[in-house]
């Protein structure tokens, strides 16, 4: 069996489904995923590490990857600049690692165009009500904070059906499963397989 | 939710891959999945019954089903012809049958021109010694027989890549599991799950 390439998944999400706790779970479990760290040149958070949770750079050091075509897709968002960088993911899926990124549906748009194989999974959260509880159950913003939360998750939404698959965080673990069950899948698409089983495929056609 | 239609799904493999021992696993454990039942113009076997195994007709009454366009796909084999009755599937799909067509790249490509969003699987045999073991084993046939069915299988696997995914059924239960992650996963692309969650995408839009 050959080396075979990891796959690429984009996972997009309105804010309140659920998807950081599920790709946390996803790493946790699975050495051979990892998400792509992405650059960005907004202020680092409380807790925030660099080149962990984000790769922290300049404005300027940003529009110099920009010129270089070093992103595989770019966003601004307000005054802040987020990117996912070519290399990085390159190195990932050489290795073997399934790689995810966590980015809205402008990003995904932007590397459906670079990476046509890429699959990509799109969450919701399983009620209306539900999605409200959980931005409200934050507890450190007000209402209208809320109120446009509510108005970005539903803008988020309407793209749901330009994705791949629709993955219904209910229950966690059944969302879980049914993400693992995708990426498994993906390993057994043709593309992947033709790799893995190229001594197979050669010998059977010889 | 909604009343979810069937998926289609089509399973191919050169002679001796074990295909028709993983769709009968498949159907023993899955009430939800069903073969198709081909018509077909030869001669029934011994054991085999009608409507069941096949649907026996005459070769008379073969043309008139082709002249009214009822086949989803057909073929003729040597002296004999095959095909798939749409209305059969259409009346599984809408009942929420995941439905298999066990049919040859020739018939894939028929289905995939009416049905582009039919699922393609093709299963290979782990080895091509492990292929002529099998292929000679059977013990009802000629080294000439067997060598026509190897040339046979080398012309049906060299059509490997027009399909959506690959299955090396090496292990028989690791294969079984493989083709239930292809059907899973299916459940959960966009197409099946907009109609099964149609009522939450409504909501979470207004």
């Amino acid at each position: 069996m050959s080396q075979v390439r990891g796959n690429l998944f984009i996972l997009s999400a309105p804010s309140g489904a659920g998807k950081s706790s599920l790709i946390n779970a996803l790493l946790q479990q699975h050495s051979d995923m990892q998400v792509s760290v992405s650059h960005t040149t907004r202020a680092p958070r409380p807790g925030e590490q660099n080149a962990k949770h984000y790769h922290f750079v300049s404005e300027a050091e940003f529009k110099t990857l920009i010129d270089n075509d070093d992103f595989f897709e770019w966003a601004q968002v307000f005054d802040n600049y987020y990117g996912t960088s070519k290399a990085a993911i390159e190195q990932q899926l050489a290795n073997g690692i399934d790689v995810f990124l966590d980015i809205d549906w402008q990003g995904a748009r932007q590397v459906r165009e670079l990476a046509p194989d890429v699959t990509t999974i799109f969450i919701l959260p399983p009620s209306k009500a539900e999605l409200e509880n959980r931005l409200t159950n934050r507890g450190q913003d007000s209402a209208d904070v809320i109120a446009g939360r509510m108005a970005k998750a539903q803008s988020e939404t309407s793209h749901f059906d330009e994705y791949d698959y629709l993955v219904v965080n209910d229950d966690f673990d059944t969302a879980l499963a049914e993400i693992e069950t995708i990426v498994k899948a993906k390993r057994l698409s043709i593309s992947a397989q033709r790799v893995k089983h190229n001594e197979l495929i050669h010998d059977l056609l010889k």
